[in-house]
């Protein structure tokens, strides 16, 4: 299985991404996703306290409506989050403006916005966005993939074509990922045959060990979202569990590519770190560590000064707030994202530092891509990879002043 | 009560800061404080499953002997910590070289140390360090205040003159503090006589709502620690309940100004942050929310970049953990420190943003203390005030490169 980084045709599926005017410049702000057949739809949405209207939108919609979803309509500026009843009023007029153009049921079209919290839709640009994306629809998922950016760099794709189907997704990113309080969304589609069901159990399969290992846990944005459409157009079904197990794998190793992506486009990144925690009582303890050193700002500047400061990885394990054993905790790093690939640095064993080569542990520093390795020390099973970066110059001066 | 930012002296102790070589310029960096006569002794240390060989040594050396505590040994640019066996046995070394400089019992010495993470204390500097502090033995805190610096830019000091007795304290700090992984050392000292029960009483007391304000409950370093020594030399017994109040109240008057004054200095600080977060079912949700907020690098850089992005505050406090009902929610700011003085500007209001004058929410960011009022919309009476900072360039720069 070979997962491209673009999207060559979905059957059925037609995409546009265009100017709508919400951006200042002529940049892409507005994509739409269309399906000639109805879809078994399913989401995966973010579990802050605070959602934006179109989540709460799309959550009614998906509990109500789920295997006739026939668009999927977003734009960027504007998260239409903090909205207030009228921010929802404006999600519903949303769908409503995208389902009369496509001629389609409104409870047929989901939505998603992202940008800056707290302003109402700009409608007048919404509809110019569904009118423009209309005429635009075809195969030009670049462009589609485009009109989802906010302070993305580039565009994100994936694809992967299987034996009688193919799956795609386009994802965008923002702020540090970990902890992720810009929008992560992603929508990927399928033109294989499955159930609602199917489709749910997919994506949250997929979504836990991709897209939710570059977010923390409960520390999702407003907005967080991640779809997935199957319009059965190439009409093979996903019938016995081994089909469904071979899906999972396929929309797995497309989410991982698109989570990965976005990570290393990330704001300000200059450092991609794969971080694998193991010897932990479960896998949810090895997660917990994995995020608290993930998350810890004295860890990820250390990184973007291409430092081994390997306590500030200790001591964050320490207050992860699993009991972690220090006698017993081991480190070590490589170069790289592949943890079979390359030699290992062993730099701090069982409690005490080892007498590394600090020159050999600073080229390893200087890497782009580099592999971190945690023995939690408690002698369990449980093992969380998760992927993540430094905190730079540049993410500073991105976050200060985003929004100006 | 007026808090002073000076110390004159406090019968029966004696300080000293002195260069023992530790850092490679001339800067002091080794401290000691005497006592003249055995001292009521506490202590509050980190949280973090990894402690530092020093927290280690003296947590032991307080529960077996809490009332004869004669000195404190302080030294810098080495954490002693993830330093196994060595490192226990060196800070063991560390009290009895001190302890024969003083002619006392190494039991009556506490150790401490603070700076990178993982290496092993240099035993001939810490040396020299304790024969020119014992030389230097004197009132002269400011020197003191200085011997425990790491990235701090300024010594801190505080003072308060009771009825009969004086509290004094000096402190150092770093990182962003909150989520703070560099090291806060604080130490308090005081000639009023109390017993090691009322010494734990009002440090835990004072320190909950000073030191522990600024600082992530669990996200804590290998090595923050704050202690007070007691040594009755005003001959000012505390024995009323009445009294250990005053003491307790003074005290924390104390510990407040010298928190305070470790956010000011934070590294790379520019902005000094007063979040007071109200309506919660219980103080211990109102500090959660508050620790969300404080931590958020997206909050952190907006107020570096003098953007009134309050989205982002509703935001962190959604992923909190905490039920916030974001449909009650209110959010006001204000320029200074103080609660009572100034307009409010209300920002959000009742899940939307109100009508609010950008220009004066921009002149408020512009200001370098702020203050932020959040209602966190549930009903509760539990309140939490917290100080926090913004994340700046020089957070990065100072974090980038700080161990080598």
């Amino acid at each position: 299985m070979q997962v491209e980084s673009t999207i060559h045709s979905v059957k059925g599926f037609k995409v546009a991404g265009v100017h709508a005017g919400l951006k200042a410049d002529n940049a892409l702000d507005f994509a739409l996703i269309y399906s000639e057949q109805p879809c078994a739809a399913a989401g995966v949405f973010t579990t802050n306290k605070v959602k934006a209207a179109p989540v709460l939108v799309n959550m009614e919609k998906l509990d109500a409506n789920d295997s006739h979803i026939r668009a999927i309509a977003i734009n960027t500026r504007c998260a239409n989050a903090c909205t207030g009843q009228q921010g929802i009023d404006n999600a519903i007029k949303m769908s409503q403006i995208a389902a009369e153009s496509l001629n389609i049921k409104p409870d047929e079209v989901l939505v998603m916005s992202t940008g800056v919290i707290g302003t109402q839709l700009p409608m007048d640009k919404i509809t110019r966005g569904v009118e423009l994306a209309f005429v635009a629809l075809g195969d030009d998922w670049h462009s589609a993939a485009q009109g989802i950016m906010t302070t993305d760099t580039r565009p994100k794709l994936a694809s992967v074509k299987m034996d009688g189907y193919r799956i795609a997704g386009i994802a965008k990113g923002a702020g540090m990922i970990a902890p992720n309080m810009a929008t992560m969304l992603g929508f990927l589609v399928t033109d294989a045959k499955l159930t609602p069901e199917q489709a749910q159990t997919a994506l949250s399969r997929a979504s836990d060990v991709t897209f939710n290992r570059i977010v923390v846990d409960g520390d999702m944005s407003t907005n967080d979202s991640v779809f997935l459409l199957a319009n059965g157009a190439s009409e093979k079904s996903i019938e016995s569990d081994e089909e469904l197990e071979q899906f999972i794998e396929a929309l797995t190793a497309v989410s991982r590519q698109l989570a990965q992506d976005i990570v290393r486009d990330g704001e300000g990144v200059t450092k991609f770190i794969t971080l694998s925690v193991g010897g932990a009582p479960s896998k949810e303890d090895a997660r917990q560590i994995a995020n608290a050193i993930a998350t810890s700002p004295l860890v990820k500047t250390a990184f973007y000064g291409e430092d081994a400061n390997w306590g500030r990885i200790i001591a964050a394990a320490g207050r992860s707030g699993v009991d972690v054993n220090p006698a017993q905790m081991h480190l070590a790093i490589k170069p790289g994202e592949r943890q079979d690939d390359g030699e290992w640095l062993e730099l701090f064993a069982n409690g005490v530092p080892t007498d590394y080569d600090e020159a050999r542990a600073s080229a390893i520093m200087r890497e782009p891509s580099i592999y971190i390795l945690l023995d939690s020390g408690m002698g369990g099973d449980g093992v969380a990879v998760i992927w993540t970066c430094d905190l730079s110059h540049d993410y500073v001066s991105i976050n200060g002043h985003y929004r100006s």
